[in-house]
């Protein structure tokens, strides 16, 4: 039985705590929160213990700590949990910047402890299935990778001045998932953005529609575009073309209900809600974790594909601001 | 070169003439009709001679004679052209009245004309390309056919008055195409209709919405259904279940744009208009008749299938008016 | 808090466990079995009492039983919680016996105990959005219905010598399902047969390869057809057309992924297994029963709707025997 | 009647001579080509004269003139026919350089002559009611254009050498579907590509797959890929992003049949032949340029976007050598 510290229970605690009562094996022992309320809420219904920071990731009952608090508290968390020779299941992004990632991860090898960045969308049942395919080779070599990733609607903008802008915010799940289809790391990175959602995203200094283009060093490419609406749900597609054929995965729409009338044929939107959208991809996620520790295997995405991850928001932030491309070394 | 005469010049003679003119080998040198003026017209189109219709049959300038003349002129003129000893292309239905289709068969056979009986469907790239799977065993056996047919938009009730009714003017192409699928001739036909479309129909004493049930010595099933209204357009769907898989035709789309918004996503209505979608059936269909007048080879569907498309609409038509199922022996 | 015993700890009964465990205010508080070793697993996992069968029917710990043990026992266990005036959920069918049922519908209704007959899949949120559609009008009024209904593999010979055949096993929720969606009670069954799959299934006196035609007094009709075999998957599929258009709910694939290679586009079968075909029906049925419970409110589908079912099961057995449609009165 | 004369018996030349024949109004009075047996070929079909090239450009049974030929002849034949007062149909590109272009354009200018760039694209059903269905707003604001267009295989390197490039070849379709799609000019032009397909392309100095970036003055971005390879087809895709939704216009199948069995669903390729797959855009392009002479209106696009077309290829062109963004003003 693995036992798990949840270190924040807000949404995304409440959803790891979900997905842990699911899985065979797993147990959530322990949670902690700022907030004495929704810790007290969740440990109600999971069977926990409420308990401060410390004293669960220390705690004799808890073998794993899941961190799922803001983001500016990961980098003393990773610290205070590697430390304690814990294994580390880490919500995006590790930190907003590149070089205290890279102490995180100096940390988290020395103590040796397992760790896993939480890119839900590896985890997809869709994109996961696209993605083994394409390992198999069904494909050929991957040539063209297109990525089309696009939120219901924008968050406020006091949520769009400390999220690190739309690069390390949002467009990171699909850095991530470039890096996890090309099967290597680009060399060149092309941004541009337009502030077209909302003007006060503008005057906040950052852009709410984007597209960057990534190469390899072996000539592989993958275009990506954001935009922060879509009014038909929240659109999640990638499509990769390869020598010998294409992969697609398709979005997800609310029913399989088509209604054809005069005007022609009519289905439904796609799923809008992150939650309901990703909700088996979270369960995945977390069962490649506990298992992961369970077996003593590294789990993937690891603290390195973090920080990759990152350096390519670094990148695309660099390029949207200068108009010229940014070449990685 | 294959010299075509065309007996009637309406809609359905435009289109055959239409068809002739794209296929290499072959030229329409001859028309006939009761009017003169679309006579006139289809002539300076096709360069072609007006004749009367005898004329036409006897000419030495016409190698085959293509039969788009009302129903109730086929009788004669398939005796005149069998006697010139000529191929035959024949709209559908050849006769109202399955003794009478006997009568023309006989006189068919003894004369030794080829004869083609026009039902157009199965030269649609789409069923064609189903039909053929099927022959190729990809689904293994075949169990169980499900036709969905439906017209845009009833005709007038003067029509329908004198259509012998929804079996033997619209369903029997379905009737057709269920012997063409089913590769065997149903034994046991029931039907049932209402007038649910238009009341004026029922008063005529036909139905505008019927389902009917066939099945074969060796258990196959066929589900087929009418309407005589369809306001997305001209509904025509065929699905086949066999015994290692499922092969369906879907619809012919009026484009392939799709258009998301808030309320969902929407496509266009299929295509409306019978001479549009199936427009590379007329044209295979004909160049079907040619190659087999000029190689000498029976053309398929011969008259033998028209007679057995009839017999199964005899026995719905019968089926519906007793309320039980009708046997064919 | 609604406090449930369960009845019956097989595959059923722990899909029930695990909805109810998913619904605010409802509880499993007992559970009984046959055999001592799922009871004592299920009770584990639910944190339930074990208990014997009249002793959980009786229990001042449980408000409302949800029968699912074998078909058989049903009859003695609706009378004993009707007899403790308690809501009962009942697996369908009812019984193999109309008669029976009747029996049953006298006692639950003398009780007045709410009733739920358990068609899961009048929940499922495809079919349910299609049936809302219908009920608003969006296709006017309701004319023909079209029902594929296809099972993965058939079952072992032993379970189809006591499954009351196709009609009454498999076929019941289609029929159910027409009952539904018709908004009126079919007047006319007419049903044929064959067993294609598995003459094991022939020799038993049972046919594999279905189709029944319902017709109704105002003249709708519905198509329904039924297999054992569906090499692609759970095959559950529904149309219908209307005056003013058509609705169709297609079925769900295993995933959103395409291939397109030199052959073609290829995508992924659909859904195999029935509870996770059903798994959202599943929840969505035992929600509407604890909030019926909890809002002294009848559930739907009722005990009639499992009587009407049946009839029209019976119906159909009938029809295929006789080669002839039955009428309903 | 518009009396046309072709200049060019070639593939597209033929093309151009079949639409014509479907056109009410407009016919082939006189063709011309390098080689005499290809235009007394066309001439019989189209029932037109032989010229040459000047004495079919000034005769006086010759209206307008279409402009087949290799694209090293164009600038002479475009000064030609405007010196001779006649409407131009020009085959794309006008010319592989863009101040030859912009000498063509002045001429035409002064001589006040309708002129066609025949950028058949614009002209696709599919395509021209996605722009249609843009212009009405029904996705509100344009934000993101996404273009996919890839060859079922690549050309032989000598086409290649001599073709200007994958940008002034290939993609200037797609530079000028964005001028349409936009309806703005491009500010900015990013582009990479590779030689993944044929190394024999890049030994010629070329690449097979590349992706292009164009970003506008007010914020509008649109992604353009090529690949010179495409095993499923003639990959032919736009998709749209509006402020208020989606519109894309996906590609054309073979057929509609879709086949299951246990591994899946499989459908049709798309279709492999521009010539197929562009059908009815040559015909819409040549009746939109007959309605334009006879009605003394502009064509459209017309040389102008010719040009402008050529310098975005020509920017790509230069961004690709550069590893940098290339501004236009």
């Amino acid at each position: 039985m693995t036992r798990i510290g949840l270190l924040g229970c807000g949404r995304i605690g409440q959803v790891h705590a979900r997905s842990i009562a699911q899985i065979e094996g797993a147990t959530v022992s322990a949670v902690a929160d700022a907030f004495p309320a929704p810790a007290q809420d969740l440990a109600n219904r999971a069977n926990a213990k409420v308990m401060d920071a410390m004293e669960l990731i220390n705690s004799a009952d808890v073998d794993a700590v899941v961190i799922g608090t803001p983001t500016d508290t990961h980098y003393d968390l990773i610290h205070a949990v590697a430390k304690a020779g814990k294994a580390i299941f880490c919500e995006k992004p590790v930190d907003l910047s590149s070089d205290r990632i890279r102490d995180c991860k100096a940390v988290v090898e020395n103590a040796g402890v397992p760790f896993l960045t939480a890119f839900n969308r590896r985890f997809d049942p869709n994109f996961a299935d696209l993605q083994a395919r394409l390992q198999q080779g069904q494909i050929g070599d991957t040539e063209i990778i297109t990525i089309q990733s696009r939120d219901p609607s924008p968050p406020p903008v006091n949520y769009i001045k400390s999220s690190g802008g739309i690069f390390r915010d949002m467009m990171i799940h699909d850095l991530d998932m470039a890096r996890f289809l090309l099967g290597e790391n680009p060399v060149r990175v092309y941004a541009i953005g337009s502030a077209l959602v909302d003007p006060e995203i503008g005057n906040a200094g950052d852009v709410d529609t984007a597209a960057v283009t990534l190469s390899t060093a072996s000539g592989k490419i993958c275009q990506i575009t954001n935009s922060r609406r879509a009014s038909y749900g929240y659109d999640q597609r990638i499509e990769v073309h390869g020598s010998r054929g294409m992969l697609r995965a398709e979005n997800v729409h609310e029913t399989t209900v088509e209604i054809a009338t005069e005007t022609g044929f009519a289905r439904a939107p796609v799923q809008h809600f992150f939650l309901e959208r990703y909700e088996a991809a979270y369960r995945a996620e977390m069962a490649h974790f506990v298992a992961a520790v369970e077996n003593n295997t590294p789990p993937a995405p690891g603290i390195e594909d973090g920080l990759q991850a990152q350096l390519l928001a670094d990148a695309a932030d660099q390029s949207l601001k200068n108009g010229k491309p940014v070449d990685l070394t």
